[in-house]
């Protein structure tokens, strides 16, 4: 089949890409739509050892699924951890974390940039008939988004920042900005910031930080200057939530964060289902954040593309 | 009156030091004993700005109080901070972050290593009559212990570490020893663990650690490889508490943080009415923390012995 192919930090466009073969609980996915995530491009960096097709974000329609053969012909998302039930930490129900997980297009598993894909049954979810397909493929993501309110409660009243309006900093401050009042979402070009500010989120530059004042902050930009703007930004007692990886490590003023008694907290995969549901409901527009689509065989160009600073969601149509 | 006297990082003993002049709602407070803490050894190595009298673990006796006259007498411990009720801090609850706060014997405050101090009356307790001048003299760290458990929840099935078997890794050991079945205390040196041994905790060499396993970690080291101890211990979705400050920055691993999303909670005061329970109790006998006791004009040796690696908790005689 075709595919986009990682070895050794180059990516390449293969027509010979062996088809999956699922294990017994798996379905196979024929992908209609993908998109580049910034780990994706950390994948072609280096930056983390894969060998393989990378993609984790898509939309696609199920082809076989001996298991289940209900799920055939369905159009799907699916989650990416693929955890194998009994370890201790999926017992305890931390199943993204699983001990001995396969990861789609990230690790011990292809991805979603190909004609097709194999994912556990248990990871599929069925994609209303009114969310498009590109909609569809930002399931991921927002859950990923949502993630954050999954591990810290907000409050309307509560005054939050989200630093970095790049792909994931988007769908952070929208998602934010649909349960509280004051979001400033902080970002240095001004063309990510106009359509957060059309929706009525505060926007701005670093200087627009009220030190010491932020119930939360998320941080999004994926380098350290974000952690220790975000430091700056949070109350005393307050959190702050990292979003992104990065490569380097980041120096930690410990006597701040302890006499300030600030909370770090990482975050990572989030729940799928309110993400389609924000989705289905039209509350969450991702329209805007379509930077370019190409066909699976412009692979390359499409990666590029997605590696220009400042370049939000880039789409591969793998169908 | 006499008091030891912190200046450009030269710490003595002062026959002239000026009797504290307390305000419409203070009271002057004759001080018993004193403990030191590694915070007061920091100042000394001029880690913080500070320039009068240190000392914040005290004990003593109300020897004048205008506004409350029921206290003269009365045997007390006060909380260190003091705050000023109206900044916004202070008005969404968060009083010991006060803006304005002036903090006994650390900030715009003369401290206990002297024959009177003054505090806010709102910061005294009254110390039960069972609770010796030496245990009460625990008082304040055994709160900053608890605030650990103010923090993030402790059930009694959880697998706790604690780093460090110093002063306050002593009594993070001890409190949640009484809340969790589970609880591995890690340091270098043996005499200071086998009191922990005795009172049923697991204890070893940073050996001991099984990677990944620790619902809670607290690292109370003081040092930038207690972090990293703390890190390699915690588990996916875990908690590391940080109860000690230190000068230098740590390297923190983000994407390990955000990958496994562990949280960082700093840590520092905490509630003084749970811990004079404990010390009136008995469930926490301090006796074996006591290292020495010096008279307060033998201030300097005090400090000198406090700082010995491994020195557990050095009393200050003041009265």
């Amino acid at each position: 089949m075709k595919a986009l192919w990682l070895e050794e930090r180059a990516l390449r466009f293969r027509e010979d890409a062996r088809s999956p073969e699922p294990l017994a609980d798996e379905a196979t996915v024929r992908v209609l739509l993908a998109g580049i995530c910034n780990t994706d491009l950390e994948l072609e960096k280096g930056y983390y050892p894969f060998t393989g097709v990378p993609g984790h974000e898509f939309v696609g329609r199920v082809e076989a699924c001996a298991s289940a053969p209900d799920w055939v012909g369905q159009r799907v998302v699916g989650e990416i951890n693929a955890s194998c039930g009994t370890c201790e930490t999926c017992r305890a129900g931390r199943r993204t974390h699983c001990e001995r997980r396969t990861v789609l297009g990230i690790r011990g598993r292809d991805g979603a940039f190909a004609e097709r894909l194999r994912l556990p049954v248990a990871n599929l979810h069925a994609v209303p008939a009114g969310v498009s397909d590109e909609a569809a493929c930002f399931t991921e993501p927002l859950a990923a988004a949502l993630q954050v309110q999954e591990q810290v409660p907000v409050h309307p009243e509560d005054r939050l920042v989200v630093i970095g309006a790049g792909k994931l900093g988007q769908l952070v401050a929208r998602t934010l900005g649909l349960r509280a009042r004051d979001v400033l979402v902080v970002g240095r070009d001004r063309s990510r910031l106009r359509p957060l500010a059309d929706l009525g989120l505060r926007v701005g530059t670093a200087d627009a930080i009220e030190e010491g004042r932020a119930d939360l902050v998320v941080e999004c930009t994926g380098n350290p200057e974000g952690l220790a703007l975000a430091s700056r930004a949070v109350r005393t007692q307050g959190t702050v939530v990292l979003k992104s990886t990065y490569h380097e490590k980041a120096a930690l003023d410990v006597s701040r964060l302890v006499v300030n008694e600030v909370t770090l907290v990482g975050s990572r995969c989030g729940p799928f289902a309110p993400a389609l549901g924000l989705l289905a409901e039209g509350r969450v527009d991702v329209g805007p954040l379509v930077e370019a689509r190409f066909p699976l065989r412009e692979g390359l160009r499409a990666f590029a593309e997605a590696a220009r600073p400042g370049t939000l969601k880039v789409l591969l149509d793998c169908a």
